[in-house]
């Protein structure tokens, strides 16, 4: 039911990011978990405790479901409660150093017999933003997007500003990136551009955290990192549907909570200078265009 | 729309435990933080960093609402989207010391034009637990439950297993206590009721914590005291109908999240020894008869 390309591509996709992610961080190597129940698989590598990722999971699962979960699809409620294979490659990374943004990436497709769709995306959370690097992970981004066709970026910009959102807190998760579900129709083209999404994402997060990981911090920037994880915490287990589908659905714990930070904090009504400044470079603003430059 | 004595009951209610929590960690004040949105008010208290209480947060509040939010109640659908009045008392504590369990009580009266009803409870989540203490726990819940009628301990104690459980992770979120919700009928009765869960709280946890507050610990208990709190603020964020409510009703945060803890942590796939200990105890069981004695 799923396409063997697809399966395939993401499997490779899953070993080639966590090589990546590994030559950053030399400390310690990633612990590399297979893992099966029933008829899923998948693979976890995880580091923990290293001197530049303080935590860092990427996951690889191919799910196959009797039921789909409600929380699975916005666009497709025909195929809830039916048969369905889900597939994709999933990670969070949460740096030591408090000038290196945390970051997620996910690219998966769903499949049943009468529907497929892929989604994905990546966004970036900083707590001390460089807008240099900030416009470079979103031009990045935009190159992934443009050969999808025009537009595409502009899109999936503004959907990942609109989701990755807390509205209990009324503030963004990060500064955005790209995030899109549901995406089908031309096969080739919808698979090319999760393929790109893919595939670029190494190239926008790498740099980032090669410029920052020495910059020298204090206890004034862990407290607060440690601080503004736990929004991290209130937007995966309140607000993300990733993780509710997770819940829902009676998956595999530990994968699904890989996203959760080492080690979080929580203040009452706590406001530091450093979150106002944070909050202002978080408004979402045009990144590419001249307005940003 | 609220009776005024139960207004005034939950005032008090907050200012005496607030008191007698006070008095178990003089190494520094509660801060008290009245405040006020519209209609609604409250006041919350707390002491964060003590020696003794790491985090305790305790709020009144009086909230006056145009809608009453879905997750309010299950037994009085025909209310939800009118208007209302939810008045309590809340309160969480997370002590320092490993050996000292976290605990969590909450008495409430939600009015309507055309229903009322009290809820509340007290529950306890050691990390390392001791029998004796969760038998006299038990105890004295059972003694305030007793005048109520027969049988009202062990259906709240029932419904206190049944409600603090984690069905993600297939676990209890601990020792339970009792829980009641929807407690309508006699207004004397149910009234008289609340005031005994109210009043036995301190009662049940202040001997706790003298016990086990000076227990000597280390790197080890610590470790594992900050891992099991992410079990607590998981089932906070995804599960707690009161956390849901607050959201749903975009309430005052701090004072939703005020049940947070000040420092949790996530690792993968960790099961050290004191897990299975620890899960062991929690397995619902009778604290009161004489198989646990």
């Amino acid at each position: 039911m799923i396409p063997s390309e697809v399966e395939q591509y993401l499997r490779d996709l899953h070993t080639s990011i966590q090589r990546g992610l590994a030559a950053l961080d030399p400390s310690r190597p990633f612990t590399v978990d297979p893992w099966s129940r029933g008829e899923s698989n998948g693979v976890t590598a995880i580091i923990e405790d290293g001197d530049v990722l303080e935590r860092a999971g990427i996951g690889f699962s191919l799910v196959r479901g009797d039921k789909m979960p409600e929380a699975a699809s916005v666009r497709h409620p025909e195929i809830v409660g039916k048969p369905f294979i889900a597939c994709g490659v999933s990670l969070v990374v949460h740096p030591k150093n408090p000038y290196v943004p945390t970051t997620h990436m996910n690219v998966r497709g769903f499949f049943s017999e009468h529907a497929w769709w892929f989604g994905g995306g990546y966004d970036l959370t900083p707590y001390y933003p460089f807008e240099a690097d900030v416009r470079a992970w979103h031009r990045t981004a935009k190159e992934a997007c443009d050969p999808t066709g025009p537009g595409v970026y502009a899109a999936q910009k503004a959907a990942c500003d609109d989701y990755f959102y807390l509205p209990h807190r009324k503030e963004p998760r990060g500064v955005g990136g790209i995030f899109f579900d549901d995406f089908s129709g031309d096969f080739a083209r919808c698979f090319a551009h999760l393929r790109r999404v893919g595939d670029s994402f190494l190239a926008a997060y790498r740099p980032i955290v090669l410029r920052r990981k020495d910059t020298p911090y204090g206890a004034r920037e862990r407290a607060f990192q440690l601080y503004r994880r736990g929004r991290y915490v209130e937007f995966n287990l309140v607000f993300d549907r990733g993780t509710k589908f997770g819940l829902q659905y009676g998956g595999r714990i530990e994968s699904i909570l890989l996203s959760m930070p080492p080690l979080a904090t929580w203040r009452y009504d706590w406001h530091p200078e450093d979150e106002a400044r944070l909050l202002e470079v978080l408004r979402p603003r045009d990144w590419i265009g001249d307005s940003a430059a």
